[in-house]
């Protein structure tokens, strides 16, 4: 039920400053909408009544003088493309929409606040970000894990920032959410808002997430890479594992964009080996019939087969087994005891996906975002993040987007797509 | 007031059949949502209630017998990256998905129903539309304008076509229409499926055409080489002339994907050339104090500042004055009587920007409109196109899509984020 | 007779002072070679003797005193893929590789030399090129023409430069002959260094200049989206202008590379539009059997059918008629006569292909020219270009390259593959 | 001594038949050079004087009848840009320039040839290769490994074939060279006509090997993403293995074309881990001082520190041991031990690198070798290969071409250039 949603923004306090960004200006009036049932999946289970939520954008007031404001940027978690984007976005419109000076980079994500790391931070300048978009990755360098909420606070303090930016996944916009819970208590006024960050696409409310089309255009020529190879051998097998913990949209995307993946594992949808609906097997016929055959598995798939490690990354994610070697030794075994002389080509393009720039569309997005974060922070929001819903951008409280992830609903039409592409028949 | 709006399917009849294809299915119940107020523009007025439309997407019953079906496919109208894609698409879930074998090519465009123009069709199998993706353009050729009702009609009649597949712009869909009436003035049953195709990204209700963003993937290209021409030189000044006739979204997004703009000129937003507020004191203003600047103008833009031709193309277009020479004169007039030796680069990329591949993310988008397409027809659903709408795949009414066209809201944020980049103030 | 061609190098004086940079060193030794006969055209006539030249790269000795050099560097004349890549190397070989400190960017030009335009001149450090290569274009501007030897070498002087680059194509060169005649005139010891730039590949005795490959590559897709175009419309002609004063390189090479043209035009090879053997029944032959073509024709191409204007530019070339609106006229004209609605589609990409950045190849040629023009200055040098010829790198004099332009040998295998791809017959 | 080697190129028999493919043409008189001290280091040794070889192009007079001529195409070993490209020209030339109507295609290498494999014959046409210059790989697939002599020859002698091309490496040419002597003894008539493919670039006598620039282009792409990730994370270090078994060409012109690499390894240069002037000793003090660190290592270097596995592949190629895996845990070890927290994020492109289609730079040269491969075939040349050198092409006996293997001369400009590109100091 739409009504259990609570989509109030909090405010640091009342905005009563003339707004010097230029208009026209958008009002706190919530835009109505109903979640996509096809993409949304699971997160759209009784809510067939419309979410009501502010539109993003700059106001007739904002909350801070601009002459003395104090802005901080973040990043969190592993690389994704746009993140310089999004950076350099809040750079610009906090200069030159606002008239912010001061804007200082945070250096190797949470850690750069923390004194024992001695990490300098970086004054952010118009002319020092002009051409970051150009390059992948993130100028401020990023780290991995929490860290204490009230020694960042301490360091927000002492650098009289008055709003935080904060770039980062799911266990970052939880850091952001302790973070503006210590700043409330210390009765601080500082704004954190927060752009979410996911290359795996799985942030819940968010129906595509900043570099995810990049991601998905880097993975698919890796696919591309693997058909290649698999057609340049007798029996050839291609096989690619891409990025996707617990949501295999890219795999699944990409499968969609090439047309040439016989199988697509993802977490969503486990599979078993051998027998009756096993992919060995199917793998078998595939190569009896056309001699090659590519398969893509997203690092979260099939993860049951796998000997669990039990241990966790400085994030607190659970340290996956590697579900590419495991195929290809599986593979390997099973051909070879049958005196099939398959030839396995594995490729794994995490490194490179994950750390190009920004394609055309990501550019265009992460600079919305970026700059309807400032537009948010201005006006005093905070606890918050900003967010692309239909085409509409409009902010959500922190705890709605860390509610739960973003899976592929395996029974949508856009999954069927991807099976009816590869025709495959795994049980 | 959304209930004025009919957004009932026709059919071409009682779907009885077990759809061959794969599940899951849905049915036909209707998607409610409300319409981007941002981005709608002009078309969301009085819309604030939702609309309630068919979902796409296979149903569990078809309404023609595979086995028994005869598709074809024809393109219309100027060049727009994807249009492979949307075919091959279209051919190969009709192949594999549902079994139909015969699918034909109508060669440039509704000419090719037309006798005296002696076009071959051409016969489309899954072999001979495997690797067309990868290319840009139509491989059916394309060409502008309308022929007679009646003649299609026959030609639909004499080669015992079932499903008319038909991808082109506005004037194309109003040709669909009238190509339908006449189906059902003579009581035949072919289905008319539409998959709206405009560059300009100016159709009604439908926030991203197909090819948009590979179009603004280009064009942003384009404004680079402007960039480097204008700081290449003293005084130098980019020229680019991008399409959107009555529309400037290319204009306005590239603008925002690459911020070296300093002046985007649209359709949407009317300027003078001389006096307060005028483009070319602005311009004198921004190469006196930066020595380099970039203009973009949308075809359509400044055409009050044209004399008239008064002409029509072969689609019924009003042919444009051009505005990209016209301000290289105006430019060069200007500065020559101020004796600043200016330097005009100016560049006009068009065919570049539509004869592209479509870059994955329309891929991906493509091949959704095109699976569709087949779903629908295959249905028995006609007189209807299939369109993205926030995220979700719909049915929309013929007479809804030609209703009227979507422009750049110019109160809307968007828009105003593009005039924030550019710095612009013109009046 | 090769010992009618002097190669001895000038040099500025004794070089005695310990080289810092690090070895190996190469000796002033010549290299011997033979011309290439195929490529060479022309130039290679009376020459199978071999030619003796000096390697390129560092020397044991410098004379130059690394603390107490003072270098500049100007770009001049049109774009050309590389360009930053060449200031890049200059900048980082003279600070790494010899420490030295104070290096001059010249900006626009020789204009940049001369007090009445009011350029300022940039500071060039590691810091701030370091990121150049990423873009097109020259980070220091460009203009056309010469200025005043006199007032160069005053400027010089005044600002106490040991050592000119000067980067440009054949007008340049001569004006760097001039410069150094003046500095031997005034009895100072400033070296001058060229590295000579020409997009059109028709530099004496250099195979392939920097940016070629490049200016190939961009053109290619040219030629792609003209043929796209093409095969979209009925009696479809692409028809694209591609950069070529008086050598057809790029139009040659590019046709080779994808095998779509069916005409190129090279002001090497004249040609008549009708007749037997005309371009015009030729092409009508064409279109009547495959009903769609592409022509390719480089700027010079054809000249003597258009009405010479007579003028010249600022760098005292000719103005060339406009042969790519000349040929889509007298096409139109020519089907419009016979009543055959063909389709032109004009495409002129010569500003994307001259301001694009250099591609990986280019870029490992552009950095070893820029840092063997730095051992040259360094080791006291002058009166002599940097230039890669049979892959060695070597030092040419400067007459030696200004001596006359290279051509297409249409005798040659080069010149016959292309005619071979293209299937053309043309009288 | 130049008079060493013997570079007499073998025929089939007199060209007595005049040549159907358009001239002008070239004779078999030879074009004297010298070779490039710098590229081709060892193998420059006493080859002071001239060698002599013949031009590569169309002769007067052919060999075979064009009418009744059969031809074949067989492509071996690893994958390698720019396959499609040189089979593409074949068949072009072949069918068009000489009229040969009839052009087999072998599947996977020399197993196409031996019955119990049960690999099809394809037939290789102008339509079926039209468009395969668009993707990587090899259309006719591959395999590793050599096949008996007198059953390749049986199934020449079955299938009625007249000429041979193969397209492989070092080994592959051996197996050309066994072939040839077996096609003699038989006293047949069947030309044998190599071309010599290596990403490495490590033939003898080659400066650039076809593919090579493609590849390059690639591994410095995936040299970009190790600097982002490097950057990204404190004590961040990208390390990058690429192609180069016994020659680490890729991995040195891939860091002049990008400068971010601070340590390369080869094949060519030996280094140690430990101790004064090793490499771990080297990157700790790079990480302090600068924070970040890329390395690439040619899959061939320092296998001295490695354990010999002592095997060899089906190619007869010593298996490797794993240099990029033994860095990295190398690095991860000797950082722990110090308790510095340095992040290692390793790169293996492999795969993507070779299965890339051409660039246009390789794809004009593969044409120009597929073309002139079909010239020296039609005239009856055998037991030869097409290469380039210094900007000609000729031909070249086989067995000079598996002399030896071409390496980087480390005294040599072009490493030296490496070195002093990445500043380091190893011993």
């Amino acid at each position: 039920m739409a009504q259990q949603i609570d989509t109030t923004i909090m405010t640091v306090g009342k905005a009563k400053i003339d707004n010097p960004a230029i208009g026209p200006y958008v009002t706190d009036s919530p835009v109505p909408f109903y979640l996509d049932v096809e993409h949304a999946g699971e997160d759209a289970k009784g809510l067939d009544a419309p979410l009501f939520l502010e539109q993003a954008g700059p106001r007739s007031h904002v909350y801070y003088d601009p002459g003395k404001t104090k802005a901080a940027v973040v990043t969190c978690g592993g690389l994704c493309p746009g993140l310089n984007d999004v950076i350099r976005a809040i750079v610009l419109e906090s200069y030159y929409g606002y008239g912010v000076r001061s804007i200082l980079g945070i250096r190797y994500g949470l850690e750069g606040f923390i004194p024992k790391y001695h990490h300098d931070v970086m004054e952010l300048t118009p002319r020092n970000v002009s051409e970051i978009h150009s390059f992948g990755g993130t100028i401020l360098g990023s780290s991995r894990g929490p860290q204490s909420s009230e020694e960042i606070v301490d360091a927000l303090e002492r650098m009289n920032v008055n709003m935080l930016y904060i770039i980062g996944g799911d266990g970052t916009m939880k850091a952001a959410s302790a973070i503006q819970e210590e700043i409330a208590r210390r009765r601080l006024h500082i704004a954190v808002v927060g752009i979410p960050k996911t290359i795996d696409n799985d942030i819940n409310f968010v129906p595509k997430s900043f570099g995810f089309d990049t991601a998905v255009d880097v993975a698919t020529n890796a696919l591309r890479c693997a058909h290649t190879e698999a057609i340049g051998a007798p029996y050839g097998v291609g096989l690619v594992k891409l990025m996707g913990r617990e949501s295999g949209f890219i795999a699944a995307s990409s499968t969609l964009s090439l047309n040439v993946v016989n199988f697509v594992l993802v977490p969503e949808a486990p599979f078993k080996l051998e027998g009756e609906g096993g992919l060995l097997p199917a793998l078998e016929k595939r190569l009896l019939e056309r001699s090659h055959a590519v398969i893509v598995a997203a690092e979260g798939a099939g993860q049951d087969l796998l000997t669990a490690s039990g241990k966790t990354d400085a994030s607190g994610n659970l340290v996956l087994g590697d579900i590419g070697s495991f195929l290809q030794k599986a593979i390997k075994n099973y051909f070879a005891a049958k005196d099939m002389n398959v030839t396995v080509k594995y490729i794994d393009p995490s490194y490179i996906v994950r750390s190009m720039p920004a394609n055309t569309n990501d550019r265009v997005y992460c600079g919305q975002l970026g700059r309807n974060a400032v537009h948010a922070a201005m006006a005093g929001k905070t606890n918050m993040v900003v967010a692309r819903m239909q085409d509409r951008f409009v902010h959500l409280p922190l705890q709605l987007v860390t509610r739960r992830r973003r899976k592929i609903d395996i029974t949508s039409n856009y999954w069927r797509s991807v099976i009816a592409t590869t025709g495959q028949k795994l049980a």
